[in-house]
């Protein structure tokens, strides 16, 4: 019988619940789709009803639940506002709403947060002996988290980390958040799907005729793979955008390591040469502290990595944060 | 007989020290040239002769000294790399070298950083009861200190808070540094005058006739006070410059202020209109939590305002340092 706490990933896809021991390990899990039609309150029973089967299951010592959810989330309120991938949610209080179905204390943060602190403890940060980083999620949009010295740095408000809508072409691209030029625009795996199609790449017939709905950032990496030029463009200027926002936040914050996770980070091959050229190019504190070798790890010099932990590092995260509340409750 | 520490401020033209009670007042100060001349360890006994003046003067309860310098400066280690703006001093540990002739310990910090640091404990972070903010020094260059959580984020070598060196305008003006489109680049004293010249304003002739040693941002702050067109344009980009800057910090780190400080950050009235436009477009973060007025301060809100300290941010930064180090010991 071993203690345990229970992570759950609150996607607009997918509802996933973890039971996790302290050093990470993965005992049991569920996942079921997130039934948004049924709106938020059926959403929640389900989650309830999927950690508490979880918690029977397991019979050991629970040690807290830990909630990660798509934002804008304000913390440590657990109030979403206005929540893009979660319609319906608005005005939510996702902690108290689930405390009061389970009769227990939840901690809930956000996503990208819970991802980059899974990566910290569990991952790229656990492996590299580091305790501060950034990690840039590039999915549907890019989330970003920022850990230092071990603990999110979540903002005043629950905010931080949204450097996926960091400026980073004056004048570029307008992004639905209402600002022009924002990192999302270039590097999620939505905006390589849509810079494929400007630039001429036609998604390609598949067995059962629905195209366009399977061209994917991953067809477009399959394209680039093979030589596609266009395709390679998208890279490109996928890396050119990380590398600029990289230099913002090496010049701002000086971390050992920053990781880049997320489905569209499986391309890291394609984009990370002009990544890399862009952050040489554009951050002189690089410059003085980057490794020899961008791939091998030097203690004291300043890394870029891909994520470890995969699809599992916002589930680890949220397990995470209730030992963590544990651990200052108790100092 | 008051307790007090001993705050340092090395810059490239002056050198400052003062005694300073734990509550943040001036007891004593001396000032004298940097003697670059003559060599950094002519500078070492120099300030470690005021240092030994002003202990002597006070003969009250030594808390500890701090020293603030221009960077780069690696920390906590406390050794310069190639300061631009202290000549002759590559490779000097200053902290070393100060406590051999002191024979006591001393406490090293990046000037900025101090700057930031003074405001925080002293200035507008305790006007406004907050203990995390930006500050940005507008100078001959632009210097950027972050306290989180009331204590200085130096980083992992002590290059955190080098956003003035982020590259804000892609393939903009080429700096110094290597990079092209930094902030400093933009929103510096010596950038105010550069731009002024570049858009055709002529320094005017003064007494001595040394019309153009005189021409300085506070210059072009009266023309553009006056209604000069091409004043009035620069501090516009300087507003422009800093407002996206701004927004990449807001979005990154969520903290509820971000001040100005430094000789051109008295043309406030002349850029903060473009800064604060460009604030509220390039960053969803600030349009959700901005106050009403950007001059009126509401607890919960982010708000970007003018420095308070003046001049003596730095040093009562740099006397604060020990105290901060004592109470780390004594915990």
């Amino acid at each position: 019988m071993k203690s345990f706490s229970i992570g759950v990933d609150l996607g607009g896809t997918n509802l996933r619940v973890a039971a996790v021991t302290p050093a990470g390990e993965l005992l049991d899990h569920v996942s079921l789709p997130t039934r948004l039609g049924a709106g938020p309150h059926a959403v929640l029973d389900d989650m309830a009803a999927a950690i508490r089967q979880l918690i029977d299951k397991q019979r050991g010592d629970l040690l807290g639940i830990g909630v990660g959810s798509p934002g804008p989330i304000e913390l440590p309120l657990g109030v979403l506002h206005h929540p893009p991938n979660l319609t319906g949610f608005d005005g939510l209080n996702l902690r108290t709403e689930l405390e009061r179905r389970l009769e227990r204390p939840v901690q809930v943060g956000h996503d990208a947060a819970l991802a980059a602190y899974g990566e910290c403890h569990l991952g790229a940060g656990r492996t590299h002996a580091v305790d501060s980083l950034v990690m840039y999620t590039l999915g549907t949009g890019v989330g970003c988290g920022v850990i230092l010295d071990g603990r999110i740095w979540q903002g005043m408000r629950g905010a931080a980390g949204e450097s996926g809508h960091g400026p980073i072409i004056p004048d570029g691209i307008p992004c639905p958040c209402g600002a022009r030029g924002c990192l999302e625009m270039y590097a999620s795996a939505t905006s390589i799907v849509r810079r494929a199609r400007e630039l001429g790449l036609d998604p390609p017939a598949t067995h059962d005729g629905n195209g366009s709905a399977h061209f994917s950032a991953s067809t477009v990496a399959q394209f680039a793979t093979a030589g596609d030029e266009r395709a390679l463009r998208v890279f490109d200027e996928v890396g050119l955008a990380l590398g600029l926002s990289l230099a913002h936040l090496v010049n701002a914050l000086d971390l050992p390591l920053y990781i880049m996770g997320g489905g569209a980070a499986a391309a890291w091959p394609l984009f990370a040469p002009r990544m890399f050229a862009t952050l040489r190019e554009g951050s002189y504190v690089y410059r003085q502290s980057m490794p020899r070798d961008p791939g091998v790890f030097e203690p004291g010099k300043t890394h870029v990595a891909p994520a470890q932990l995969g699809g599992d590092a916002g589930i680890l995260g949220a397990a995470l944060l209730p030992l963590a509340a544990r651990a200052t409750a108790s100092a």
